[in-house]
């Protein structure tokens, strides 16, 4: 790849993981399950103790997780890496804040970490192919 | 436009959204302006009822409601297409904090949302034609 | 430089400070020490009445201050000017959350501000060279 081809790529991949995070907190939920690849893998171990498999998979787990939770999750500072013209690697910064509805499992959540992700391109389209989850602070408010 | 010239626009357009928050939070107000074409408007009917017109108004509206008031806007995550080689459209994420001083209308309030934004390239220059402001959450202390 | 080599370096520097923020955060000392120049100036005089000279001496400096603390600094909305094909400026919207263990000398702080910095390209690896930070707000919370 040429300079233009890397630079054109990593401002794709800084739009997909805008719409994962767009597409998450509006809940739109087939618009997130596009930015994954069909196999993709989601690695919240670390998180909740769950690795998730598949696109329908992910958006169906986010979904049940957070669909009646006011979320909202902010990506910062990009580190994105092309490793071929069609694979790339990136760790973004992060920051989440949660809410959950009356009766919901907690109260309140407030966190901080990083992404580390790879992407593919599929049909000319950049999407997430891994995304795991590490955390700097995590403040959780308990069910009021 | 060839891919260099559409990468140089939307880089353009990010830095015109940093003034934009910039020239608010530091109170610039003649820098704040100078971020709008003339005839720009600014749809704040979800937040506050108002729709505001022209550059000058704009300025004016946004320094009437915060210029006494600490402010902190931060952007994110933008999604900016370009439609022509002179407009584009732009979805950014924000978060915004703001405390009013004693006497004020309000104590403090902390929110998030996104801005839904057209901009013009004017004389070789891109400006922000139209914004919008949804929001995902707003939370609101009274004024103590 | 055309068009393709300033976005190229605007992308390098963007990355830079992704890396200064990461490795501060992760407590990566080598890593954070490797961001600047080998005569670079960290001026805290706002902050902490500090102006701190040299790569090795602004890595312990921080590393002193913020080792045992959890940290979370992030950047956004990069104003990057190309002042030449080695030197560059930046202006950074940031906020930084900070909560310190039992005995330390505060409880926990949430600031927002602006850096204003300068770049310089030293054997094709773009460094910081000079780093001031200015504060909008910070709050503070007295060691419980």
């Amino acid at each position: 790849m040429d300079d233009v081809e890397r630079l054109v790529a990593i401002e794709e991949i800084k739009q997909l993981k805008a719409r994962y995070f767009r597409c998450m907190d509006t809940k739109d939920w087939a618009g997130f399950e596009a930015v994954f690849t069909e196999a993709a893998v989601m690695d919240m171990a670390e998180e909740a103790g769950d690795v998730v498999h598949g696109a329908a998979e992910i958006a169906a787990y986010v979904r049940g997780h957070v669909d009646p939770v006011v979320t909202v999750h902010h990506g910062h500072m990009p580190e994105i890496t092309l490793t071929s013209s069609s694979t790339a690697t990136g760790i973004w910064a992060m920051e989440d804040v949660l809410r959950w509805p009356e009766g919901g499992p907690l109260g309140a959540m407030h966190g901080f970490g990083h992404y580390h992700e790879t992407y593919e391109r599929v049909h000319g389209e950049w999407q997430i192919a891994t995304l795991r989850l590490t955390r700097l602070r995590r403040d959780v408010e308990p069910a009021g």
